[in-house]
């Protein structure tokens, strides 16, 4: 497949670099920290997300390095030190990754990612890690909620137009695709991702002819395997549809479609639908398209559209009803001179924001028989979950909420991508990703799924870990106006 | 500057494709065909968008070319005649391109550019030149509100890890810019752009110390120049001022800044100007961060918040509260073999969505003595307002409603940018679009640059445009039945 990447380790923030410098200049360079990417709500309100994102990461960690270029921009601004600005020409990644696999059901608060690196090289990282995660995910999870919203039906993805730029329409192409729509309009995609592309006709099409019949033919002439024709351009009963029929009948094309662009759909493709069955197009399908999103397709469906696929355009490639995926990085420890872990914490008035401490396990918990998630449990990474025995989970705000796990499988989530700067981690085609994804919703119980006020899932905390992370508030509460 | 771009030809929807593939094999690759670029409504209910991303589609129009690998990916769909894929090896724009320069103000419904070109290439295009001027005017449009909401105080983008991908970050840096924001986070912005970036610590800096004031030392001996401190990794007011005054007293700093990322902004701020005062810091400034817009900082200032500069994140960056523009590309004339010029619309049941036929001029009216823009008006390619004479305008939908201006100046808007192909416009510098757009901003009553209900901005019908528009749809009224 075709490569179109570019290097883009200098697509950072810029205090990245200045912490960088410090770091360098205060000789703590070879410190070796640990931090999570983790997110604190689903999108929509919904009941989990979708991980993406993780092979660009690879690519880009991958392609690490600074061009004599950026030296020499950076030299620039003079703030950095010329030993610094020396010691990045060979500047690359060599510590450690875990990541929970693209495709999987993740949940606020546990990490989909872990590194564990010399401070430089973890704290440079930051902002492209989280704009990709935080991106492809986005999209993953709108297109699984539209997916589902559509019943089986096709979804195709066709935002490219009102992206928020170039990757924004490639990248959120493959995303969607990962999430579990059929197709994209995006033929880059296609051709640098393989994410089937298709398309046919716009309304441009049918006003470049003398009439609309006229357009319809010439089409069909060309493309007679499987046309889809743009049918309101003018007007959709009186014109479109007739035209499409006579052009069908005229030519002997049974397997066809219709695309309707505007107008009231459930109305019109109930009309359309005899129309075409009463001319014996009973496979002619009809697509529908106009600022469609899982609201809308959920709503046309129940009142008894009669549609066989859905084209998705700006709500979904820009994820429009909340465009924002939330994911952060934040240092969970360090380790000391003798390679020992401590944990650290992040403290905040707002206890959304404080974060769990240490470096971390995720399971997942599923019924062995159900063979559905129950709930995800953070440890300590030294801990091990014995799924052959009963486990008292509990929530780790009320803790005396509890609940006794028995016949369950413990899976771990975060899996090796890096170790030592190597990549260790084979990455998944796009199709083995998307068909993760599909078993991994299927995996949910239908609470999870809900669109509205879906179940809340549990990411509990090991005894173990509750504990640190209770000892180190309260640690810090006792001396807070003493600090420093 | 660096050059981070990538050869894009192949970011365009299928159908651009299957369409070309019938244009040439219909014998029609030789139509000239004219395009508009335009949208329907002002992105969160504004009284103007700003016009941004053509410089970048210059770029992509002289870059058009299909590689080998390309070529060979369409075969490969089986769906392309070979006589059109030999076609493609030799592909480029040869057509004209006219525009609205970046940072003008410009409204709904006028051509934000004219394209005309033989079919097949006036077609092609269409995907990307819309993703490029939606993306970009989107961003330019809601810095343009941030950065007014701010009211003169520093406002500073900092989004990239909540970008809709790479470009999202970085040219939606560059489009914030050209919007008023005064800088940006995103280092390669700045490399690529000219986008001045800055940046200082992020929460993790803070960890990585023992303490909090150790944390500040050391960042204030490396970068002594006017240093900020984040000042809420602990607690605001019982740490986090006193460390950052301990630090500023102990070294002699005076010219520097303490930045907020949570918690209550007005209430903490206020505090916090009184600490640093208190203890002589008076040229100590204050940034705050944590999910700004337009409204939260109105908000704000109405409040008395002692706010010095503001970072604006997600909601900038992916212009949260609206974040699609809507421009649409849309045939508005075919050239007869002759040469003359025939309109063409697109009808529609929604009134809305109805084009505005023909090859047009756009001109902006403006009073002559308040330099202030009255109204835009719309003729025909070959029609001249002269504004030494009175001149009646009048609503398009409401006739009867007339007005006659006097003492005025019409400015022609679209400029050419491509002649036969050859790019005959000479690209502004950043600088330059920024300093455009605040002129322009200025340039328009307050009662246009409200926020909430502001004054409709007309953009009227040249009589003559007008009488066209109104014959071509009584036509198409009076013959839909009988099209094709």
């Amino acid at each position: 497949m075709k490569d179109f990447k570019r290097n883009l380790t200098m697509l950072c923030d810029y205090y990245e670099l200045t912490m960088s410098n410090g770091y360098f200049n205060s000789g703590m360079k070879d410190k070796i920290v640990y931090f999570d990417v983790f997110y604190r709500d689903n999108p929509d309100g919904g009941g989990f997300a979708i991980a993406a994102g993780l092979e660009q990461i690879v690519e880009y960690i991958n392609d690490l390095r600074f061009d004599d270029e950026d030296i020499e921009y950076l030299r620039g601004k003079n703030c950095f030190s010329e030993e610094f600005l020396t010691y990045l020409k060979d500047f690359k990644f060599t510590g450690d990754i875990w990541a929970i696999p693209e495709g999987t059901v993740v949940f606020p608060s546990e990490p989909l990612m872990t590194v564990r690196a010399p401070v430089i090289e973890a704290q440079f990282i930051e902002t492209y890690i989280l704009m990709m995660i935080n991106h492809q995910s986005l999209i993953a999870t709108k297109a699984a909620r539209i997916t589902r919203a559509a019943k089986g039906r096709a979804v195709s993805e066709f935002g490219s137009r009102r992206a928020q730029g170039a990757d924004a329409a490639i990248l959120g192409a493959r995303a969607a695709y990962i999430g579990g729509v059929n197709s994209t309009a995006c033929a880059i995609a296609d051709e640098a991702y393989g994410v089937p592309a298709g398309g046919t006709m716009a309304h441009s099409w049918v006003q470049m002819f003398d009439s609309e019949y006229e357009a319809f033919k010439t089409y069909c002439e060309i493309y007679p395997n499987n046309p889809t024709l743009l049918i309101d351009t003018f007007n959709v009963i009186d014109s479109g549809v007739p035209n499409a029929i006579r052009v069908f009948k005229e030519m002997g094309i049974t397997k066809c479609a219709v695309r309707l662009d505007s107008g009231d759909i459930t109305y019109l493709t109930k009309k359309i639908r005899k129309m075409l069955d009463e001319a014996g197009l009973t496979e002619c399908r009809i697509v529908v398209s106009n600022s469609l999103d899982e609201y809308i397709i959920r709503e046309l469906i129940r009142q008894g559209a009669e549609v066989d696929a859905f084209g998705v355009g700006e709500r979904l490639i820009t994820a429009k009803s909340d465009p924002v995926f939330g994911g952060v990085y934040k240092v969970c420890a360090i380790e000391n001179a003798d390679g020992t872990v401590k944990p650290k914490i992040k403290i905040s008035e707002n206890v959304g924001k404080i974060t769990t401490p240490h470096f971390k396990k995720v399971y997942r918990l599923r019924g062995r028989d159900t063979g559905k998630a129950e709930a995800d449990l953070l440890c300590v990474y030294d801990e091990t979950v014995d799924d052959t025995k009963p486990l008292e989970i509990f929530d780790p705000q009320h803790t005396w909420k509890r609940k006794t796990l028995e016949n369950f499988t413990a899976t771990e989530l975060l899996v090796p991508i890096f170790k030592n700067g190597v990549q260790v981690y084979e990455l998944p085609t796009i199709e083995e990703i998307r068909a993760h994804c599909r078993e991994e919703i299927e995996g949910m119980w239908d609470e999870v799924r809900r669109f509205t006020n879906p179940h809340n899932y549990y990411v509990d905390l090991s005894e173990k870990l509750w504990q640190i992370k209770h000892d180190m508030i309260s640690e810090f509460r006792n001396k807070k106006t003493k600090n420093g």
